[in-house]
C-alpha cells in the first residue's frame, strides 16, 4: 500500500484538466490527493484543489501540462519552489526538448521523469485502461523509478520505459506523420459525404481528432521533435512518387 | 413480388465474386439466379452458376465486374451476345469513363444503368446493410430504373441517384484521396507501433484496407476519374502550405 500521496498537476488547460480529473478519479483507492496550479484563472479540474505555486511544489510529484513551448517558462516558474526529493514530470509530446529543459532547470536535490501520455480527452474518451504511457526515468534513483512506474500502471496505462531519444524518433512517424495529415487534410477543406467509404470516413475521422486538439500541440510536435522534418521529407518524397508513377 | 428473375456477373475477380455471392445470397428469397463469366477459368462464387458468355447477354440484367481499363474489351466481348431488353450496368469505381462506353456499345434495345457500389470484400466484411450503392440510370425507362432501384434498396443498400459527373466530382474527393494516401502512406513504409495513438491506428487502417484492393483499381481511380487529378494537386497544395507555415 502506498501512504498518503499528493499529485501536482502544473497547468489546466485542455490536456492538464482531463489529466487530473483522470488521476483525481483514481485517487481515493490510492490515497492520492491532486493540486493544480495554472497561471491564470480557470476552472478546477473535478476532485482536484487549486493550490498556489509554492505549494505545489511541495507535493510528492509535479507533473507539467504545458505546451511544449511553455516548458521552459513554467520552469522557471516552479523551480524555486521545489522541494528537495519532489519529483518533476512532463507530460509533453515530444521527450529530448522538454527532458532537456527539466535536467537543466530542476535542482538536482529532485528526480526527473519524462512522461507522454500518448492519448487525449478524445482518444481517451472511454478511459485510459490500456493505453500506451511512455515512461522516461532520466534522473531518478531505482527506487523512485519504480515506484511511479508501478503507480502509472496502476491506473491501468501500458507504461513503455524508453530513452528520450527512442521515442521522439518513434513518435515522428506515428503520431506526428498523423497530425500533420490531419492538418493538411483539414487544409484542403475535406467534407463529410453520403457517399463516404469506411476508409473515407477513418480518414474524416483521423481529421477530426487531430485537429481538435490545439493548434500549439500540432505546432511544437513538427518544430520541437528533431525527427519531424525527416518525416515530412519523406512524406512528401512518396507523394512525389507515387504522382509521378501515376504521370508515367 | 418479382418473377424468377436471372442476373449476369461478367468477371468473378476479388470484387465480382464477392458481388455475386451477395446476390446470390439474396436471390431465394427474391426468386433470383445469379449466372457468372470469366474470361478465363476461376473458381464460380458460392450461389452461383458459370455460364459460356452467350448464355450471360440473355439475362435480364448483366453487371460487369471488371477494371475500369478493361471496361471496352469486356463490352466487345458482351455487346453480341447481349438480348434486347438486357439491362447492362457496370460496377466500376468511376462513372463517365465506364458509362460512355456503354452507351456506346451497348446496342440501342438495351437500357444501359451505371452503378457504382461503395465497398468491397473488405469494407462490407460485416455485410451490406445501409452501404452506399451509386445509381445512374443514363438509358433506362422509368419503369426499369425504378425497378432495379428497388431490387437494390431490397438488398439492403442505401441507393444514391446521381449523374456520372456528379458521382466523379465527389468521388475523387472521398474515395479517390483515400486511395491515393494510403497509397503514399504505404510507399513512406509505416509500421505498427506499440506507442501508436488511436489516430495512428486509424491511419493505418486506412493504409491496409486500401492496399488489399488491387493495385489495378488505385490506379484506375486515379487515371479514369477525371476529377482526381484536381485533388492530386489540391493535395500538394495544401502540404505544401503547411510546410511552409512550419519554417516560417
Amino acid at each position: 500500500m502506498l501512504s498518503l500521496m499528493e499529485i501536482g498537476v502544473y497547468g489546466t488547460g485542455r490536456f492538464g484538466s482531463f489529466w487530473a480529473e483522470q488521476l483525481a478519479r483514481h485517487g481515493p483507492e490510492r490515497n492520492t490527493i491532486v493540486l493544480t496550479y495554472n497561471r491564470s484563472e480557470r476552472p478546477v479540474p473535478a476532485g482536484c484543489d487549486s493550490v498556489p505555486l509554492e505549494r505545489l511544489g511541495a507535493c510528492e510529484c509535479v507533473m507539467l501540462c504545458v505546451a511544449i513551448s511553455a516548458v521552459d517558462e513554467a520552469l522557471e516558474a516552479l523551480a524555486p519552489h521545489v522541494r528537495p526529493g519532489t519529483v518533476v514530470m512532463d507530460t509533453c509530446s515530444v521527450k529530448i526538448r522538454p527532458v532537456d529543459a527539466m535536467l537543466a532547470r530542476v535542482p538536482p536535490s529532485s528526480p526527473v521523469i519524462g512522461t507522454h501520455p500518448m492519448f487525449g480527452p478524445d482518444s481517451a474518451a472511454h478511459g485510459i485502461e490500456g493505453l500506451p504511457f511512455v515512461y522516461a526515468p532520466v534522473r531518478a534513483p531505482a527506487s523512485v523509478a519504480a515506484r511511479w512506474r508501478a503507480f502509472f500502471s496502476s491506473l491501468g496505462l501500458r507504461v513503455m520505459e524508453m530513452t528520450p531519444d527512442a521515442h521522439d524518433r518513434e513518435a515522428a512517424m506515428t503520431q506526428g506523420v498523423t497530425h500533420f495529415l490531419g492538418r493538411v487534410l483539414a487544409d484542403m477543406e475535406l467534407d463529410a459525404s453520403d457517399m463516404a467509404t469506411v476508409g473515407y470516413r477513418k480518414l474524416l475521422e483521423v481529421v477530426e481528432q487531430t485537429c481538435n486538439d490545439p493548434y500549439q500541440l500540432f505546432v511544437d510536435l513538427q518544430r520541437h521533435n528533431p525527427y519531424t522534418s525527416q518525416m515530412r521529407v519523406r512524406l512528401q518524397e512518396s507523394l512525389t512518387r507515387m504522382m509521378k508513377l501515376l504521370e508515367s
